[in-house]
């Protein structure tokens, strides 16, 4: 019998554990921890670990690999704790949203003869809590996976199976291309959607223009009901590459409200330029989900045709290509 | 048999269609119009209308009432052909997503013996096109309703009775009211999601990252899915008020960032004022869903403990009421 603990029993841990119990991999124990015993009785009861231990020294006794699944920030606590009872061969692989500091603290605390592999399964919900846990939160999910200089080439294999035991695919990287690429397609995203909750919703008139928010409204601010210090340690731990996203933004932003001043043209040639960027990464996501490795075909126009038919394709070869004689300005329809 | 043309088959025309032909109004016949002929056979032959007309004057030949769900700089073309055919008392409603601008155009080009409603059913897709129709996409959605000065209370009666027939609560506003709300709850959200994607996809590094993007980054960029043209219409009538709304969330954004890299516990604060004006506003949508004209109760922190447990209350309630003090500077869990 080989035992697997996880520490921290929220929506990643506990969604850990439902996973790997629905993979029915033979031979394994999850034993798990959370500071807050309700979180632990509840990852218990949905089945999510076979034990639990309100000691965190006994979770991980014996433990053949460990899941730290808390916080960024609480991580280095944690590694603090346990490094003196860890035993030599020991794998020990993290959930956190940030890579390049978590694999610091790795180096700096963790002894020479565990093996530490950062890890970063791509998927969330709004809900946070052992109660959000779904076997099948990172089904198709991007893993990404950061191994330690020191870890070994038996650590990293392990780390490859659990990810695909919990259904997602295994996506090797350097921790600063990780933080780096994240500030961009994930930690902007959630600034972007907790900038519009806090810009809107602090106006005198919110209570009334709040009758009118819809659908729209509500997905673009789902990101602002993730958890507040999840968001604030990723701030904290990736804060260079967040900052640089968010000032890019800025910039965009600024350009869009120039332009819905001076320049309707430019500002509609960007509208369909972002409309057909969208298309083509959520084309080329479709197809590596079902086929990994296959690229888009090369030709945007043709993507275009099949994805939208030919009325945004023929308006943007308009815009790019004609010149600016056109004698109606704005196409109506 | 009364008489309703549909001038414009895209998503919202269709829809609305389907909605009214699910409704099962007796002795109703639709008839539509759309400049793109596929537009029109796609709608026909999905249901939503009972007759297609290739000629605009056809299809408004004696119809009781119209419904313009055309993009809304297209709205005064077609006022303008049409006015000249137009039978005294015949009531015209609209479905632009602004209504100022509209309203006037109503009322310098269409004749005093008709009644000009401007109408605005507060729901949207993904998808755009005829094919994406769908008769549930009102339901339960806010419509709003700004009729012009001049309109009978027959005709406001009527456009209140089709809201409700497709499946919406109607709700009066005046249309300069009605843009400046929309330009925070529908437009800003729009010009967010875009600039996510206009700047991220930019990068040269987009394809090395977009491989990491998911399910955070699609629902954030969701809105830059929509129809180019009808974003571009939506800013040239209602500029005013989304200039005025970007410049509120570029201030946000450049105080995010500052703090970021100065202040993380104001960060933390603000993530979870707006984690909790988030929550208050999904409270509030769904009681008044169920019960319209409810309110909430009165006490953000029992609201909150409702919601959320204790956890998030009590941190909220640590910072803003705590001085700084404090011996931990974060909390880690």
């Amino acid at each position: 019998m080989e035992r697997l603990a996880i520490i921290g029993l929220g929506l990643v841990g506990t969604s850990i554990g439902l996973a790997l119990k629905k993979a029915k991999i033979p031979d394994l124990e999850i034993v798990g921890h959370d500071m807050e015993p309700t979180h632990s009785s509840t990852a218990l009861r949905r089945g999510a670990v076979d034990k639990i231990h309100r000691n965190l020294f006994s979770a991980i006794e014996g433990a053949h690999s460990i899941i730290l699944a808390v916080p960024v920030m609480a991580m280095k606590d944690v590694m603090t704790l346990i490094a003196p009872n860890l035993e030599p061969g020991t794998i020990i692989t993290d959930t956190g949203s940030t890579k390049a500091q978590v694999i610091k603290w790795a180096e700096e605390i963790l002894p020479a003869e565990v093996s530490f592999i950062g890890g970063h399964p791509m998927a969330g919900k709004e809900q946070s809590g052992p109660d959000a846990g779904d076997e099948n939160l990172f089904q198709d999910a991007v893993y990404a996976i950061c191994p330690s200089p020191t870890a070994t080439t038996t650590a990293q294999t392990y780390v490859v199976s659990l990810a695909e035991s919990v259904g997602s695919r295994p996506y090797f990287v350097g921790p600063e291309e990780h933080d780096s690429y994240v500030a961009a397609v994930s930690h902007l995203p959630f600034i972007l959607s907790i900038g519009l909750v806090s810009s809107t919703t602090k106006s005198p008139g919110w209570r009334e223009m709040s009758r009118m928010a819809s659908t729209g409204y509500r997905d673009i601010s789902r990101l602002a009901s993730g958890d507040p210090i999840m968001h604030r340690d990723i701030c904290i731990t990736n804060a260079e590459s967040i900052v640089y996203w968010v000032d890019e933004a800025i910039k965009q932003l600024y350009e869009f409200r120039n332009n819905i001043q001076e320049d309707p043209e430019a500002l509609e040639l960007a509208f369909i330029q972002a409309w057909e960027a969208r298309a083509r990464w959520l084309a080329r996501k479709d197809s590596a989900e079902e086929r990994p490795g296959d690229e888009l075909p090369s030709s945007s126009t043709n993507m275009l045709a099949i994805l939208a038919g030919d009325k945004v394709a023929n308006r943007l070869q308009e815009l790019t290509q004609t010149n600016k004689s056109d004698s109606s300005k704005y196409r109506k329809r």
